[in-house]
């Protein structure tokens, strides 16, 4: 494919496996960490080979962590009977960069789609009923995307929970901080003008 | 920045500094490693420890390679006089797949540029000079890109080579103005080659 040799061969094809990069850039980004071996090659592999050894699923909410129970899992400071539920681990971080949210969380790791096979089971569903009386949650935030497949999928979680008789709330949707009305699509608008609050 | 452990947290930020990925897509990347841990992360982790320790500059030519001399450089069947100078080793790996060149390579890294003090020491160009007669060359044939730090690059070369009295080409029909060797395809490439042309 390069000529190059058998390892960097091999590591220009595992690159280019990365979401984001194909083999353009990652023949790109394996030259440049070869330029920058000290400062970047060698702390990059050493790193990686820390999180291969020590990453893993947090059993109790799909978090990722270094321990069998995630860190917020494990903090009571975050036992305050709420749950955010996510679609995946990079939606509870954008949450977390917001400082806002002090409860817990629940990582669905995808949406229900009949056509990927991706049903409850693999969403831990089950597992986030179990947790409401575990945990003594008294509300489910579902903070999925607002996508067909997101919305879908929070309206089964939903049902799945109203037998509780715990509160079931999810993210208002409407004009984003700093949005400019003119470059948002109409269900946007909808969404916040059905959703318009008295000032 | 992410709330996720130490290790994972710096993994990001290192992937964050390749070409190509930002902050955003180095997350992604990330957590796609994790969820694929023994069919990549190992993996990728394994190959980038090996390219650290093996990977080297071809002393003599600037390609990158597992020792000091590079395959191409130590092969004598690619000893046939003519030596393609390009500007870096994706160019390199840009002609070696179009299959066409069987000569030797010069990788510059880079092209002439007052603004950030790169000038002919940075880019091997004594060195090409020395390379004429020890290695018998003929020909030299400028594949720089077709950009104006490329053309006044290779302006350069082909004047400081003029007193050698060997033949100075550069590759012409074919390849687009303003355009980079390594978006081209094979075909474009053989054609400009075959239809290089005397300075
Ligand atoms: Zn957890
Ligand atoms: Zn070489």
């Amino acid at each position: 494919m390069t000529q190059a040799p058998r390892d960097i061969e091999d590591l220009i094809e595992l690159m280019a496996r990365l979401p984001g990069l194909g083999p353009r850039s990652a023949r790109r980004a394996v030259l440049h960490l070869i330029k920058k071996r000290g400062q970047l090659l060698m702390p990059l592999a050493d790193t990686m080979q820390n999180v291969a050894v020590t990453a893993r699923e947090c059993v109790n909410c799909g978090n990722v962590g270094t321990s069998e129970i995630c860190e917020i899992c494990a903090s009571a400071k975050r036992a305050n009977g709420e749950i955010c539920v996510v679609e995946d681990v990079a939606d509870l971080w954008a949450m977390e960069r917001a400082s806002v949210f002090r409860g817990r969380y629940h990582v669905l790791g995808g949406t229900l789609s009949a056509l990927d096979s991706i049903g409850p089971e693999e969403l831990r569903i089950p597992r986030l009923v179990e947790r409401i009386s575990e945990e003594n949650i008294s509300e489910v935030i579902l903070a999925l995307n607002a996508t067909i497949d997101g919305q879908t999928t929070a309206h089964y979680i939903a049902e799945q929970l109203e037998p509780l008789g715990i509160a079931v709330t999810s993210l208002a949707q409407g004009v984003p901080v700093g949005g400019e009305l003119d470059y948002l699509d109409d269900g946007t608008i909808t969404a916040a003008l059905r959703a318009r609050k008295a000032l």
